[in-house]
This record gives structure tokens, C-alpha cells and sequence, in this order.
């Protein structure tokens, strides 16, 4: 089976990550980038003399080569363009967050469901070596019953013209639980501020209710002097710490836990029904290798397959019935505000 | 002038380290101490035969030498007890939380006001040298304007029978918050869960707004596997953190800050007028020594100079009106709650 | 069998330790102290009122209850003091270094052989949890071939009057190296300095030599603006970190190693005969304890069950050849100098 | 002034570092590279379509275009292809070690010399920021008396066929300390061993010795389970630590220090003259860049101006000096083997 032709759409930022992953991938051959700044695409092209440029996306979907596109533009652009790709016949990745409303996610969904078309949002993190171990962990039952999420996202960040923290960090942390814990929450909670004369936020607590008491905390900073990317996931039998900043061990399993025997007796407040446990820490070995290359793989084999690619539409759908329930809790002042069902 | 005569109730878990700092400091003297469990009391005892041993309060009020009380009983019991003290006209040092409702301390305060009687809360952390030197770098103007307060004090803790998480671990926060900043939250609003089969909160984000867009935020949290304490100040120009668990770099000043400067047009979404600073790192000297030492330094002071301490009565009752709302936030989903006003 | 009767002579840094412990241990009891210092050891009998008191060591040996004392004094009065102790029929502990040369810890083993009474050396360290896990570990065979022992041992210390910090610092690696491996090295080197004009060398390097390629080497210094505590041994199969000032982690198993194949050809030097192995990181848990109530406990026992304790008078005597190279080393600019064997 | 011309000979690990930073830098222009591998070649120069490939050294040197050539390959053809392009007439930037012996190493300086010809030695770390501000720091006297250099560079390496631990490491060490302290050792000693069944020395500790009792030490360590890269400078006033591993602190200056007062009488050991002080600690800021973009610019700048650069054919000559010691160290069994002294 031949490759499959590729055009990246958006060389600024994530895009030449994109390329040159493209490139790399056995099962894709990148046809075509293109990018309205035609100097910022021919410096990312100059390794890839094979590759043509464009800057319209015309020409991008004239090309019979092109079987899918890759977005990588502005989020307020993804919908147009993904759209136009759909109606052209393309099978379609999208840069996260995949629309700017959830109305334009389920018009892309429901449009790729219609053409047969691969739609599939890059939730990059899901892919990621490390992400991978901790689903093993957790789908092995190590954790026991999975209490809470809890990450830290948070640096001195280049603060975003068109979206808040909200919009530029919460997907990775949204899509690693969705993906994780396959748990949708049912409200969110957003205290928020705005510093420094700003118009987006620039820092966040985002917490997250779910049906069964499982509860997820999302602290995202843009204006935290040191930087931490740090998740908690508590669980009853053991719990897990995921450290992206220190590389050799990233990872670790800590052996501990609470039991708390059911007590037959209220008025009985006995503390030996409370029982501690402190055992060793393992930090498993996390491989080397780049999330975007198992994103481009996903999305090739899903194509190839003619099947749903793991984080597809719909997921990237789900993820932003979150992020507007969010946003209208800050806009609210922090009021818990229930996230919509699919299909709602 | 002569040491002031004390006397301590209740010799469980903090009673002993009041006891050990009431004989050390030289402005105080321990006169009495007192415990239903007569076998602790002669344990904690053993190494100061002059101290005097009972296991009734009335017994230290008949004593003449007896001038102060410090209370360190279980909080369902400060209010009767310290009111008792203050009615045989004893000035009362108590644990935090100074009492189980804001009516039990109001009615503290005026009593005390009235008898024109000394009433400490014993805001531990008010008085330890590292808040002291973060004090003073505030006080300095050195963080220009403070933007926000998060503090983390997560760890496999102890589970409480008569507290949950957020009585047992928020007032450290609230009390070091009033002291730094001075400022009173207007609202708060609270995550929390109860694990494990657990009556009480095990794990709490609070979230406290404040008038003028300065935000703060706990992350309270007994079922954590990993401990933390540390806690962020964010500031216009510099912004501070403070790990408990780094005794050799307990405190760290960050030159580093956003200056966004206003734009008279709304349209001109121009980057470049943000910038960022990015200078070095300065860990301030933290002296040693025990901060439970300046209570009593501070308490004894008080009553010699007839004045109010530092953390007084009132300071008590506004962390209270704190911990109610956050309490009512818990029962009402995570709801924002006002917190009471002075008087309210 | 009732509880073995002991004194302990000098109770100046390390002499209160030993109290407390002989104090709690349910196989001793403190009869008397002994200080030159009759305040100092006033304050530190304070807590305990049926210990006696005395500051001539003729009225500890005149007590028929002391049937064993430990020795807490200047290294430079070990010998003199236990060799009185055993001529009046006592067994004996002694702090580390055991004596002041070789030939006066050879003189004590001597003297306590024939007089069938115990002599043991306070190698504290033997005793502590963290170190009997490692012994632990090692015994299991789970490092493989044991290679290296490198040790860092570092501050910025109290310069001492009456040792360098070879004498002050070294017998901990050494009595931990003795432990763990069971080796004698044959020779030792030592870079050392004497800085801002002090007598004693505050800073050493000390590599020894063992007859099958294992090498050992530490780094003792004084003068270090950083605390660090740190042991690394590596092991063919292993390798195994002690990290002493990280509480929550104090031990680390790596499961990383290098295996290189035996090759017929040496004109084939072909890199793929080189195996690099990384797994995970294991940190065992480490049980609460202080050493010190092992060193008792086991002096007690030894006594009792009449025979060698674990870190007897010869393992004082091997530590003092070593020191004794070492300090030879050191006066001849570094040179390497052999280590005198038993009964050399 | 045109900029000048060069070539790179090896591409192998590090020259397409080279290759990068010669195309970056405005002062050169890079006209081919020479590689035997032309597959591997052809790889590295894809994205540099402009850059002539070759295969001999001949065809770079019969190229007019070429005034100067940068040598990556293997250190035992360093000298033989130096010798060839000073002898063409070309200035000549080399990798490190420089050469094999120091008789090459002295011929090339000598050779250069004589035709008046830049030659450089790649001493890399001379030229990263964090190196420049070290530097800064300790002419500025902050530190005061340097009185010791401690590195620890260690880590699970790869080991190298041609050279051992000393070899491929050491100078790191050697280049940065002479550029920090302007001083040579005057003898060296190195503990070494080779694990594993390995033919070259994988772990070694090298102590090297100065005239006015300054000290220095490497521990170099291929087969450590943990990554360490960490130099400690003590001074009399202030002390300095590189943690080059910790991207957010890399460099800290503790305001620690010894003071001890010249003792008239030597039987007055009054602890008293000694004092310790221990202030703050500041991390300055450590600018982003790329140390091999300052040698290239320095070798440029050299070439333009007519003279010596910083890390000239003669620094490259003393580090081979103490590197011939170290080896010859290693060979007696870790003998204190003394450094030639130039022109010796």
C-alpha cells in the first residue's frame, strides 16, 4: 500500500513540527505545505526540497496527491479550513483545540460522519510515551479505584493573543483524562483572574466535577515565576506522580494508600479503622520517543483502516462542550456550570 | 518586672511544645499544666518537676499564680474553656481554630473586650522567620503589586475524627495570607471529596476572591502520596516561593515579571507591548529559630503592655468567618459564598 | 534476665545521645553519667532524676551496678578511659574512631580478649535503617558484582580542634564499606587541604584500593557551601543510590547496567559487544528508627548472649589502620600507602 | 570585510554542530565539508544545499575559497590533518583533545608559528554563557581566594573505543578551570578503574595539585547510574555551584564562608578565632546561547585580527600535558606524577 499524501495547512508555530513528523512517518509522504507567509514556509520547506509550496488553500486541494490535510493555523481559522478540506473529500487533522465553539466541532464531526471521512484533533499528549505507561498502569488496576486528578501547568508563558490560559493549556490536561480515565465530568468550576492589565486571563484553578466523587483540578498559570508540569492521580491503592520536568524519572508509583473499613457503628470514632500504608516508590522506565510521530502514525493507520482514529472528532468535540462551560464559569465569577452532554 | 505565670490545657498532640516554649522563654512562667489523661500529663511533665500537674480546670483558676491560660484542647472545646479562663480573669492564648463557630468567637472577643483581658490566637506561622522575612520583602514594595497567593500543603496525612482537611490545614494559609497582605477574601469557593468511606473532607481546593482582582488559592490535601509545601506569590515585578521542604533555600525571589503596558487602542493587538523580564534568582537568609517561641514572646509581651497581639481575638474570628463560608461552599456543591464582614 | 547496668563518660555532643537511648532501651539501664562537667551533665540529667551523677570516672568503676559503660569523650582519651573501664572488669562501648592509633585499639581488643569482657565500636551508621536495607539488597545478590563505592560527604562544617576531617568524617564511609561488602582495602591516597590558615586538612579526597578492581573513594569536605550526603554503588546488574537528605526517597535501586561481552578478537572492536540496559528506578521503603537504639540494643545482646558484637574491637582496630594510611598519605603529598593487615 | 571561508573535515558526532554554527555565523561562510561517509554526508549538508561535498581532504584544500578548516574527526587523525591544511596555508580550528601526544600537539603550535596561522583548539565550554558569567563572578573577586575546583561529571556513558573516561571528559574540566583561574597544575593523580571487562578506564577520579595549595578534582564516571554535572568553586568569601543539569538554576552563588584569624599562640586552640557565615544565596541570571557559536565567532575574530584566540594552539598543548600525566598516573598504579611545564 502507498503512503498517504499529505498537505500540512499553517507553517507558524506547531506546523513545522507537523512537517517534519510527516516526513519522517513511513506510512505518510507530505505532497504540499502551505502558509500565507510564503518566507516563514520556504525557511521550514528549505530540508524538503520534494515538498511544494503554496499559499492558498486552493491549491492545496487541487492537488490529487493531497489525500488528508493537517490544520495547524490560528484556532478562530480551524473550522473554515477543516470544513473546506471535508467538502473537498480529505480526511482531516486538526491542531487542538479543534474549532472555537462546540457548534463547529459538531459540524465537522457530523460532516465527516456524512463523507466517510477521517476527522481526528491532535491531542498530542495522549500519544505521548509517558501518557502511554500511565494508561497501562492504571488499566492494570494498580492504582485501584482512581480518586483524583490533580496537574499543575503553570510557567512564566508568553502570554496569547487569541485565546486565555484556559484555551491554550487545558486541552492537554483534558484530553490526558479523558484518555486516562475515559470519565466525563458533569460541571466545571473556574476561578480565574486577569493580571497585569491583560484581556485574556492569564491564570486559572479549573476543577472538575464528575458523578462518582472522582474529582480533577487544573492549576494553569501563565504568570508562575518557576515552571511546573506536574499531575497527581490519587488512587486507593496506590498513586502516581508524573514530573515532565525531571527526565530520568518521570514517572513514579508511589505504594500507598489509605483503608478506611466501613464502620457498622457512627457513634463508634474508632482511628484504628483508619489504616495507613507506606511502601516503596517505583519509577518505571518511560521510552524515548516523540508523541507527534504516534499522532501521525494514529492518524495514517485510522485512514489506512478506514476506522475512527483514538482522539477523534468527537473527543475533540467532547473537549470543548468543557472549555465553554468553562469560559461562562469565568465569565459567571467562578459559578459551577454543567457541562453539556453529547448530542445535547 | 516579674514572668508571666501560665498555665497549659490540654497536653495531647500540641500542649507538650507550649509547655516546652513556656518554660524556655524568659518572659513567662509555667505554673500549671493541665490534662484529663493524668499518665500523659506526668509523661510530658517528667522533665520540669516545678511545674505543677492537674486534670481539672478549675483547679488551675484557684491558683493565684496562675495569671494566663494557654489552651490546646480540641477545638469542640475552646470556646467553653477559654471563656471560663477569661471570666476567672485570665488572659487565654488558643490553638487555632480559635473556636468552632464565628458566634463562639465573637462572643471570645467581646468578653475578653470587656474584662480588658488579653485573647490570642495562636497563627503559629505569623511568627516563623521565614513569613517574617517574606514580610518584610512585601512590605519593601520588592514584588511591586501582589497579584496572587497560591499555596500547596498536600501529604499522606492523618486522617482527623473532628476536623475536616480545610479546619485542619486552611488556617496556616489564611493566618500567613492576613498577615502578608492584610487583605479579607469576600468570597470562597470550594472543591472538595471525601474518599476512602471517609465523614470528613480529605482533599479541598480553595479558592478565595478579593475585591480587587487579587486571587487566592489552597490546595489542601490529606491523600496526597508525594508531600508539598510550598507556596507562590505573584508579583508586578518580582514573585516569591516559599518550599517548606528546602531547608537550605526555604525562600527564593524571582526577578522576574510581565509588563503589559496599556493600550490606547483596542485594535492594535501589538505583541510588543508586552514584555517579559527574565533576571536571577536570590534566596534571602532565613534565620533559625522556633516560630511557637514568638507566640509566647509576642503573648507575654501583650499582656505587659496591655495592648493587643499581633494575632489577636479578632483575627481569629475573621479567619472563622473564612472557615464557615468555605464549609457552606463544601455543602452547597463548591457554590461561591460571601464571607461575613466585620460586624456582619 | 534483668536489664545490663551502664555509665556513660562524657556527655558533651554525642554523650546525651547515648543517655536517651540507654534510657529507652527495655535490655539497658542507666545507672550513672560521668562529666568533667558537672553543670553540662546536670542539664543533661535533668529529665532523668534516678540517673547518679558523678564527675570521676573512679566513682563510675566504684559502683558494683555498672557492669558495661560507653565512652562518649575526646578521641584522644578512648584508650586510657576503656582500658581502665576494662582492667575494673566492664565491657566496654566506645564512640568512633575507637582510639587515637592503631596501636592502642590493638591494645584494647587485646586486653578485652583476655579478660573475656565486650568491646564494641559505636559504628552508628551499621545500625541504621536505610544502611540494613542496603545490606539487604546487596546480600540478595540484586547489584550483581559490586564495583564501586563512591561517597560524598559534604558541608560547610564546624571546623573541629582536635581532628581533621578525615578522622571526623571518614569513619562513617568506612564503617559502612566494612559493612556492606565485607572488603579490606590494601591501599589508600589521599588529596587533601588545610584552608584559611586552619591546623587540620578540611577538605580530603580518600580513593582506596582493593585487591580485585573494586575501588572506593570519598569525599569528605568541610568547606563545601552545599550539604550533600550521598552514596553511589555500582553493581554490574545495579546500581543503588543513598541520597541521605531526601527523606521521602533516601534510597534508589537503579535497574540500569552495562554489559560487555568477552571479545575473542581484539582487532574486532566492534561497539555492538556493549550492551547498555535502563529500566526503571525502584526506591524501597526505608523503616523509621534511629541507629543509635541499635548500636544499644546490640551491645546489650552481645553481652548477654557473651559473645562479638557486630562492629567489635577489631572492626575499630581495621578503621584505625586505614586511618592511619590515610593520615600517611596525606604527610607524603598524596602518595599511595598500603594499609597494614590484622596482626600486622 | 567578506566573511571567511571555511570547511568543516569529519561529520561524524560533532561536526554537523560545527557545519550548523559556521552557516549561522555572519563572519563565516561555510564553502564544503569533507567526510568519508559520503552517504552520511550527503545527509548532513541536505538542508545546506549551497555547501560543496567531498570525500579528501585534498579536494577541501585545493579549494581557494577555503582560508580556514575546523577538524572533527577521530583524535588520533588530528594531528596528521592539521599538520596538512597549516601546511596548505589555512588557519585551522580543532576539536578536543587536540592531539594525541603533546609532541603533536607542540609540533602544531610550532608549525602554526611559523606561518603565521590561526591555530584554535575547541575548547567549547570556554565559551557558553554560564562559563562566561563564572568567570565574570570570579574576576570581579566575589568569591575571594579560590581556594578549591570540585567537578563531578557522571553518568551511564557511552564508552568510547578509542579513548577512556579521562580522555573524553577530562577536558571539559581542564579547559574551563585554566580559563577560570589562569592556573596549571603542577602534578596530578588519578585513581582509575576499567569494569566490566572493558579494555579503557570507565570511571576515574583525578586530583591535581597547584603550587600554592589550591586544589582540584574530577570525578569522571562512565558507568554511574545517575546523571550528575556539578562543579563546586569555594573561595574565602563566597562560594559557587554549577548545576548545569538545572536549566532554571544553573549557577548559585552562596555567600558562605570561613573566616579563621591567624593564631599568635599556637597553644591557644580558641575555637572563638573561628567564624562561619552564612548569608544568602543568589542565582544569577544565565543568558541563552550556544557555546559553539562563540568559538566560531572567536576563531573568525582571531583569523580577521591577526591574533591569538582565546583558547589558542597553546592552551591546547597544556591540557595535552596534564592529560599525558593522567595517563601516565593511571599506569603506576594512581603515582602523583608531576606536569611538564611548557617548553620542558
Amino acid at each position: 500500500m502507498s503512503a498517504l499524501g499529505m498537505a500540512v495547512v499553517g507553517c507558524g508555530y506547531w506546523g513545522p513540527n507537523l512537517v517534519r513528523n510527516i516526513v519522517a512517518c513511513p506510512q505518510t509522504r507530505l505532497v504540499r505545505a502551505c502558509d500565507v507567509d510564503a518566507a516563514r514556509l520556504a525557511e521550514v520547506l528549505a530540508p524538503y526540497p520534494g515538498v511544494q509550496a503554496c499559499t492558498e488553500l486552493a491549491e492545496v486541494l487541487a492537488d490529487e496527491q493531497v489525500t488528508a490535510v493537517a490544520i495547524a493555523t490560528p484556532v478562530a481559522t480551524h473550522h473554515a479550513l477543516a470544513r473546506e478540506c471535508l467538502l473537498a473529500g480529505r480526511h482531516v487533522l486538526v491542531e487542538k483545540p479543534m474549532a472555537a465553539t462546540v457548534a463547529q466541532a459538531e459540524d465537522l464531526v457530523a460532516l465527516a460522519r456524512e463523507r466517510s471521512l477521517r476527522l481526528m484533533c491532535d491531542h498530542v499528549f495522549c500519544y505521548a510515551p509517558v501518557v502511554r505507561v500511565m494508561k497501562d498502569i492504571i488499566d492494570a488496576g494498580s492504582l485501584g479505584d482512581v480518586l483524583y486528578f490533580d496537574s499543575v501547568r503553570i510557567n512564566l508563558g508568553l502570554f496569547q493573543r487569541d485565546v486565555n490560559v484556559i484555551w491554550d493549556l487545558a486541552p492537554h490536561d483534558l484530553s490526558i483524562l479523558e484518555y486516562l480515565t475515559g470519565r466525563q465530568p458533569v460541571a466545571v468550576s473556574v476561578q480565574a483572574a486577569r493580571h497585569a492589565g491583560w484581556e485574556q486571563e492569564n491564570m486559572a484553578y479549573v476543577a472538575l466535577d464528575f458523578d462518582n466523587g472522582f474529582l480533577a483540578h487544573l492549576h494553569l498559570n501563565w504568570l508562575s515565576p518557576v515552571k511546573i508540569r506536574k499531575t497527581i492521580i490519587g488512587g486507593s491503592e496506590r498513586m502516581l506522580v508524573w514530573n515532565d520536568l525531571d527526565p530520568a524519572e518521570r514517572l513514579k508509583v508511589y505504594d500507598k494508600g489509605v483503608t478506611i473499613q466501613p464502620r457498622p457503628d457512627r457513634a463508634a470514632r474508632d482511628t484504628a479503622l483508619v489504616s495507613y500504608r507506606t511502601g516503596g516508590v517505583t519509577s518505571p522506565h518511560v521510552p524515548h520517543g516523540e508523541a507527534l510521530a504516534g499522532v501521525v502514525a494514529e492518524f495514517a493507520a485510522a485512514v489506512a483502516e478506514k476506522r475512527a482514529p483514538l482522539t477523534d472528532g468527537a473527543s475533540g468535540a467532547r473537549m470543548l462542550r468543557i472549555l465553554e462551560a468553562a469560559q461562562q464559569s469565568v465569565a459567571r465569577g467562578g459559578a459551577r456550570v454543567p457541562v453539556a452532554g453529547e448530542g445535547a
